[in-house]
């Protein structure tokens, strides 16, 4: 149990796939939580010691000094901070939001700047790592923000992950989560490509994975998602619908510096191709249907 | 000393990049060589105890019972076993030729149905792990053959890799290799992508790779040739002109099965465009500077 959990009021919106297994680290951890979920039937059943569930983000800002937000998307973040209800209407000045989620980076920098005015302050600390991540308490945490606000927060991200980078100033962790997703949409596909060819040519999967984690081929998304394509099983993870959201928004923060990201764009377009087929819902893994209709039959 | 491989008379074929370090790694195991290049000169240069060069694959054949093959591509291969001064000319009944480069699949399986009807046993045995792995005996190794040919170049295999994986029947070890290089080929473009939308946003490049290293983005290739992108060092390593005839092969092998690969064709679009600005004997990290066209100034 922490100390320095116990001495906070600490307020926790958003109970989806990686929220709820936050939550209970740091319930377990020793933190008095008060949550808010937009679906707040979610939030009533979730009864812990501990724990108590309100009604909007106003309500549960009266309560806290430190809010972590882990909603879905920058739309999302925008209502809960500055909508009817939100936190900013009645959050204590000297207060602190840590962003969690994977926010678009120009919106990331107008919140904290807007929260500043009435001297609230903003940590952006998305993550990697997944639902397996958020379990297990091992997310890598990827910080943009002030030093103080950052090291304020330290406790509750050494609960929640297993490594926390401090890359730069607020905006910065949105940044290199942006860079996170490109690398894991693309590294997804490369196993994709690798495997159908493999099996199409005859080569036993498992073997070939063996082979390939011992060279350059070596990644996190080999290991991992590699498996699952051989096993087929498609259960989220991390969901076709969030990676193509996720690499949309690096998609546009590129195009604010007119920059192209050509793989980036192809990998979407399969990303896209999966959602149109109403395979939204599985895990990002599922890339490899897509590769189905590049096969002439 | 590897008792193992005093008692043979081994043959060395390819004195590039790979193949010199690899040599050196045989000798200094106790192995007694005999090595043939096609520019002669740099056999000759290349002066050691325990090693003779030789001035034709047929005179090579000769001498011994084991040969390594470390050459360019697939036409390379067919002259140096089929061609005129081969080694097939003169190769005895009962020898193994093990071919350890990138070499096509389907010509990989006609060679060793051609070799086999001469009594000539073959391995396909391609590595990763580049010019490093080759000094440092540290090469992983993807081989196709029989179960007894495979046994009998173990002793070879442990003296240059650090893990040997037997896939399957002759070809499985190319097709593994294509598979690996189509994954290094697209996560180097991943980190590329990834790096230049970090850099154009403002962060530190290296502690944004730090905090990629910890999470799903972890690769071999971020590690690696993400530190030779930041550096802005593309001393080869693995050339980008190998990079794109490999993934030319991978492409075309899909192609016999009537499968796209997409990712595979753009990325090796991009390094097509490094070889048309006569950046070919680049480290293939330079993708990323395929990317700048990219850019709208």
């Amino acid at each position: 149990m922490s100390a320095a959990l116990e001495n906070w009021q600490t307020g926790f919106i958003g109970l989806g796939l990686m929220g709820r297994p936050m939550c209970l680290n740091l319930l377990h951890a020793g933190a008095e939580l008060t949550v808010y979920n937009r679906t707040h039937s979610v939030a009533e059943a979730m009864q812990q010691p501990h724990l108590t569930a309100v009604a909007s983000a106003a309500e549960l800002a009266q309560r806290v000094n430190i809010v972590i937000l882990m909603v879905a998307d920058t739309a999302a973040v925008e209502s809960i901070l500055f909508g009817p209800h939100g936190l900013s209407s009645t959050l204590r000045p000297g207060s602190l939001v840590i962003d969690m989620g994977t926010t678009a980076v120009t919106a990331t920098r107008q919140f904290a700047d807007r929260l500043c005015a009435k001297h609230i302050d903003f940590i952006d600390a998305p993550v990697s790592g997944g639902e397996i991540g958020a379990i297990n308490g091992s997310l890598s945490i990827m910080a943009g923000g002030s030093a103080d606000a950052i090291a304020r927060a330290q406790p509750i991200f050494d609960v929640l992950g297993k490594a926390t980078i401090h890359i730069g100033e607020v905006g910065c962790g949105q940044i290199t989560k942006a860079a996170n997703q490109i690398i894991v949409g693309l590294n997804i596909g490369a196993v994709a490509e690798a495997l159908t060819l493999a099996r199409l040519a005859g080569a036993d999967l498992v073997k070939v994975r063996e082979a390939l984690m011992g060279g350059f081929a070596a990644s996190r998304i080999l290991e991992v998602h590699g498996q699952r394509m051989i096993d087929a099983t498609f259960q989220p993870g991390g969901k076709v619908t969030t990676q193509h959201k996720d690499l949309t928004q690096a998609i546009e923060l590129a195009a604010e510096y007119r920059q192209q990201l050509p793989a980036s764009e192809l990998n979407r377009a399969l990303y896209s191709e999966l959602i149109a087929q109403g395979q939204d819902e599985l895990d990002h893994s599922a890339l490899i249907l897509a590769l189905e209709k590049y096969r002439k039959t």
